[in-house]
């Protein structure tokens, strides 16, 4: 079953609108293993909004539109189609009824333009739309399928998530089931390079990498009808990726790294403290953004100049004035005082240099020292990130979510 | 001239990627007079690239594709199209060395595959790319025009912005000028509405509103031949805009309202302390992502607990006790212990609950406190922001970046 999306709608010609419902779209159809060869954009206009259904109809067996089925003159999706395949629309009783205990649920007042989304093409199925005035079509024609959706998102995913999805489970009699491995510490080419063996001969499952800063989610896809078989399939790849992978895997879920590492402190109960230089602030702000992590996270510093490390972390002016800002010596300096002011379990200093400016031979920018302090010992990395300064403050931020779950991982061994 | 563009990539037909590149091109196609009349999706599959190109030929003046032009087997943007036109695909001496020094800059090491795109069709032009190593092209052919444009947006658009637009303009023969306001402390629908009169009636100059989290950005594009004329039409604009907006406009360009921030305390000299609770460090994030920033910032602390506000900032545990962490009380309290630690000219301090827990009827989730201190006088400022938790941070850190902006604004005055 070959797919082609159809969005209508001006608004998006001209720049206005974001398209997310072909995202949406194309995710969902994928996970149920429909491809999708297509997606093509048409105003509102019938004679190109024709053009576009005919040549998806001669190009597809499922055709999904959104947008255009709304009360306005311009709203003409369901009238172009009509008039394509000779169907007349009719007035549907049930739809009349909803549309009117629509409005009055809302005490809106309805105009009269909105009986036109009453109308329906003969012989099509109305897909209720729980959330909005103007219900989902499928028409089917020659063996084909054409779907018709209304255009607002939050209508959109509804419609589909309730009436189309069994329609097309049904429809497909085949099961989908994906794992998801997301790694850390890892490029997404170095990752591709160790599963080349197995993306290059790939049928069922299927392999796909996708790469956020600092992250790569790796997704195993399995396709059948025997949930027993695929689910031993896919055990076999997890054994795979747990061979090839075991340092990296920091989540069996598409949960990011800052996600895993917040749920981590509060499973384990371990109190976290940051003290930031280049960063910052922004590691602590990725902490924070996770709901109820008060529990473990009280004390954060942004000592930003020399005078703030000296004055607010104790940091000696001897520290700075023989091995700078940007040393081992200050990471340590940093992260153990901050346990003594902090009393945390775990505490956290990041120093370097985010750039542009502030380079040097010796420490070019870029350079960043991190400290780790745990368990009454402290561990102090370097790294050289390349990119401009808010890549190398957000490529420090993601090392330091690795570096602490790899404290507290390799601790519990 | 009638434009289609052309999106390549197998990524947004399985929905990983959100093709934001079409909205932008329509945006500024738009702008430019140049109607989009579709937006095609294809993978990155020869025969379907194929079709879509040849289809959008046959309608089509200009056609603008996005991805495929990179180094790897996958892309095939320019042979699809090279071939498609019989064109040979040849070396291009002068990319070459680009890509080449491209890699020495950034000290990464080339892969052979890499010149794979220095191959460029045979009578075609070079867009030059200054931040990747695809570069653009553009190919005439049969009095239609195909621009070939690398896929990440970072890239494309600079591309377009940089090569494109200007080949676009000259061939349009028209100018177009745009000026921007951006205003803070108003919703988009309370801007357009003060705009009602000008947006219902717009021919030349035409209004568009863009709204993001705490700014809406105002954009009045004039079209026309004579430059003089144009800008006297602007001009009788901005009176309006002055007149109807004189307490939200921030910033006469598209620049943000942190970078207008910081550039303010950067140009006046005035130095920045922070003291965060809900935010968690959001603020000093963002105002340590501004280059050359460390000359007025220093000292940024997140208090997250009761016991970090007691030790780090002072705050009187009575305080705490009896007026509670988000209050009145304790915003001033944080805001002016924070102006003895840190000697810093402007200090603001955030205290509230950003949610989802934590909300009680006399103190609801979205309540926040803002202190700021300058010049010797303390001014809190309380809100009431509805939104999941990471919406109310944002809130809040967009609101204090407004009252920054507002409190030096006001003592110049």
């Amino acid at each position: 079953m070959k797919c082609e999306l159809i969005s209508v709608g001006t608004e998006l010609l001209v720049g206005d609108t974001l398209n997310t419902n072909v995202q949406f779209l194309s995710r969902e159809l994928s996970l149920l293993g429909i491809p999708v060869y297509f997606h093509t954009t048409v105003g509102d206009n019938p004679k190109r909004l024709e053009e576009a259904v005919r040549i998806a109809f001669n190009r597809s067996d499922l055709i999904i539109t959104t947008g255009g089925l709304g009360p306005t003159q311009d709203d003409l999706t369901k009238e172009v189609i009509a008039e394509l395949f000779k169907k007349k629309l009719i007035q549907d009783e049930k739809t009349k009824e909803d549309l009117l205990q629509y409005f009055v649920n809302r005490e809106f007042t309805m105009t009269p333009n909105n009986l036109k989304q009453t109308f329906i093409p003969e012989s099509a199925e109305i897909l209720f739309n729980p959330c909005g005035t103007a219900p989902g079509i499928l028409l089917k024609e020659q063996g084909r399928m054409i779907i018709m959706l209304p255009g607002p998102p939050r209508e959109m995913t509804r419609v589909f998530e309730e009436a189309v999805l069994p329609i097309l489970k049904h429809d497909n009699n085949q099961l989908v089931i994906s794992r998801y491995y997301n790694l850390s510490d890892i490029g997404e080419s170095a990752a591709e390079d160790r599963l080349l063996d197995l993306i290059d001969t790939q049928v069922n499952p299927t392999i796909a990498t996708y790469a956020k800063m600092g992250e790569v989610l790796i997704r195993i896809t399995a396709n059948g009808n025997d949930e027993n078989e695929m689910n031993a399939l896919l055990d076999h790849y997890e054994e795979i990726m747990l061979s090839r992978f075991e340092d990296n895997i920091f989540s069996f879920s598409k949960d990011s790294l800052q996600i895993t590492v917040c749920k981590l402190l509060l499973e384990k109960n371990i109190t976290l403290a940051t003290a930031e230089s280049c960063t910052g602030g922004l590691i602590a702000s990725q902490v924070t953004e996770y709901p109820g992590i008060s529990k473990i996270f009280g004390t954060g510093l942004v000592t930003y100049s020399n005078e703030a490390k000296i004055n607010l972390l104790g940091i000696k002016k001897e520290t700075l004035d023989t091995y700078g800002a940007v040393s081992n010596e200050t990471a340590i300096e940093m992260c153990e005082n901050l346990q003594k002011i902090s009393q945390a379990m775990l505490c956290v200093s990041v120093t370097g240099i985010a750039g542009p400016d502030g380079g040097s031979a010796e420490k070019p920018v870029g350079l960043v020292y991190i400290g780790v302090c745990f368990d009454g010992k402290t561990d102090v990395y370097h790294y050289h990130f390349n990119g401009d300064r808010k890549v190398v403050q957000q490529k420090t931020a993601n090392k330091v979510f690795h570096l602490i779950r790899k404290t507290i991982v390799d601790k519990s061994k």
